[in-house]
């Protein structure tokens, strides 16, 4: 525990009934970003990228795989560097009080400055820039890696990135991580599943019919609908509506839909239950042709929590977990543990390892509490307690 | 004043400047929806319209327009009629404590209320389904009666429907409706924009290229790039990017945006200043073939106020305008009128009127205040003023 960054804990726990491994992975660790030394003579550049490091920051990251463990071990392995160079490649910029219009630092125009000011564009967009290119890479290069080694799987991906006072959460999928603070719980991120991305999946479908290869619906029903709900006007909504009407049923209605299930029995095109991630370039509707890559991004959405901004206390901390621990303990329920928890616990200098291994034995029904409202998870679970108030410590440049 | 629905305050001032007439319209009304008698024997059903009146609404909306005033009147001649036949179709929805599965209301499956309710449809979503389908019937009337009487023009739409305790909002442009209360202020749209909407017009280009004729560029840039650019590495933003990162400029990064300009003077294909809205079916880009309609949604956001929910108080109001007079006045500064105007006026029975009117004048800078940081509207600006506190008053069926 005490090797990890930050001192910052972390527990899993392999529910393996339903596969050999631990579909589970996890990765952190310190980010070294080096700087490019320019050269430049007439119309020529040169970039040379510096030995020392010039910026330093930490990362961790949860990936949930499916199908395999493959995607998840491969992402564990790569994603960091993939943030590396893209962070390396855009540092000159994150270093400077306002992203110059030019990498280069040479204005073409005197107003370049005021036009990147009115657009409102920030160092911060910079790093989420990297982090959204980053994941993007990453799923090139596990298409690639799979491929060619004969493997199959995908995974979700939660990445979380302190850097230069502020922490950066990106997610890709429904793994989720939760900031718990003395007097505040706030979600710094959402999960992207088919249903909360309906709207944009059932778009897909409508601008190309042919992924559906005639054999889903793209409508959205209450239920499944079967032969004698033919010609009654039943519940429907379309890829541009928030609202609900009503259709006239026709035999085309009666496929199978494209988003089918509520909650976690949700699937896209009944096999997969997240709508973002990593991998997944092989992956067809079992027996057929169809393929779910279309439908699925590989981009992040990263919230930024500006830690400098904040009166941090010794037992804030920032809880990021896989999909196992929030089907099980809401938001507040993981507060609670974290509040109890911790400040029985100052003195010890594992304890927010131990508080990762308590949020895991308690997925377990082995904890006291509210048993009768617990349930139990049989599902893999892994957990990340990042403690935000050591931030600043391990020093970060330049 | 006074035959407005609810006593509900209504003012606009034409800067006709620039166009010939008014090109905001207004309407409201009482909104009158009528039932279908079911008929059925075996596998045939029969519906007729009774004539009494049902369920009674009420309905204000605003059309701001462009290219003329055609849209606009056009709108505020038919909009109200779509929405009654779109409430009329389901209104035996409506007045359910649940949505039916079927309209019929006939269960094919005994578990159909189970999931209904687990997908929380609630009688609401029928409205907004139906607030959703009328802007888009009345898009393509205006489509239809333009072409046929060889006009041209578009308009954004802004309604508000007061129907069993709940105000629906629906928005389609850049007006905007706001709460104001004794100790809240709530916007209850949002706009819609060329910046607003910036990631679902450039994925647009992305999937249809051709939408560009090679004439524009999709990529975001912090100013129009020139010949100097040539080769530099400058800020960018694709469609899938929320953050910022650099590219190298080729030559066809130096063609003029699809999306150019900041704020007030943000324009889609240099043209339009709105993203959402009626009309615009032959607008194209000035001297090419390059259509605008592909890129523009009709479909309007809604939000629900409950109005149940709320304890209203004498001087709660909803403001709601076009971009005039938020161009000018903030939400705050609307308030302090509000607050300021609504309490001294109490026994005056044309006091909603008068607010609209005096929120008018201080876009015209002949109001006290200050000064210093009120600019002038050169736009036209429509204003209705709607009290919430008399909601319920004038009867709502059944």
């Amino acid at each position: 525990g005490s090797a990890l960054p930050w001192n910052a804990g972390y527990a899993e726990i392999i529910n393996a009934e339903k596969s050999e491994f631990n579909e589970d992975q996890a990765a952190c660790g310190k980010l070294c970003i080096r700087r490019y030394e320019f050269g430049a003579e007439e119309d020529q550049e040169w970039l040379t990228l510096c030995a020392e490091e010039f910026l330093t920051g930490h990362y961790w990251a949860l990936f949930d795989g499916h199908g395999g463990p493959a995607a998840a071990i491969l992402a564990a392995n790569t994603l960091h560097s993939c943030l590396r160079r893209q962070l390396e490649a855009v540092v000159e910029g994150i270093v400077a009080t306002q992203p110059p219009m030019h990498l280069s630092g040479h204005c073409v125009c005197l107003s370049d400055p005021q036009f990147v000011e009115e657009k409102g564009i920030k160092t911060e967009d910079l790093v989420i820039g990297a982090l959204e290119s980053a994941f993007q890479e990453c799923d090139e290069v596990i298409g690639r890696e799979l491929e060619a080694s004969c493997q199959v799987g995908g995974c979700t991906a939660l990445v979380a990135v302190s850097l230069q006072g502020k922490l950066y959460v990106a997610n890709a999928g429904d793994s989720r991580a939760l900031l718990v603070r003395r007097d505040e719980i706030k979600p710094l991120s959402s999960e992207f599943t088919p249903e909360t991305e309906r709207q944009r999946i059932q778009q897909l479908a409508f601008v190309y019919p042919e992924l559906l290869a005639g054999e889903f619906t793209r409508l959205e029903f209450p239920r499944r609908l079967k032969g004698d709900d033919l010609g009654q006007k039943v519940l429907f909504r379309d890829h541009h509506m928030n609202g609900w009407s009503y259709k006239r049923v026709e035999k085309a209605d009666l496929k199978y839909p494209l988003i089918h299930g509520q909650g976690r029995q949700a699937r896209l095109l009944g096999t997969l239950a997240v709508s973002r991630g990593l991998g997944d370039h092989q992956l067809r509707v079992l027996d057929t042709n169809i393929q779910l890559k279309p439908f699925l991004l590989s981009v992040p959405q990263v919230t930024v929590l500006d830690m400098d901004q904040l009166e941090l206390g010794e037992d804030d901390v920032v809880v990021m977990a896989t999909d196992g621990l929030w089907d099980v303990l809401s938001n507040e329920q993981v507060a609670l543990l974290v509040r109890s928890f911790l400040p029985r616990n100052r003195d010890d200098p594992h304890r927010f390892s131990e508080l990762a291994k308590t949020l895991i034995r308690s997925t377990q029904g082995k904890e006291d509490g509210p048993a009768g409202e617990r349930q139990v998870s049989y599902d893999d679970v892994s957990v990340f307690v990042i403690p935000l108030h050591s931030q600043g410590e391990g020093g970060s440049g330049p």
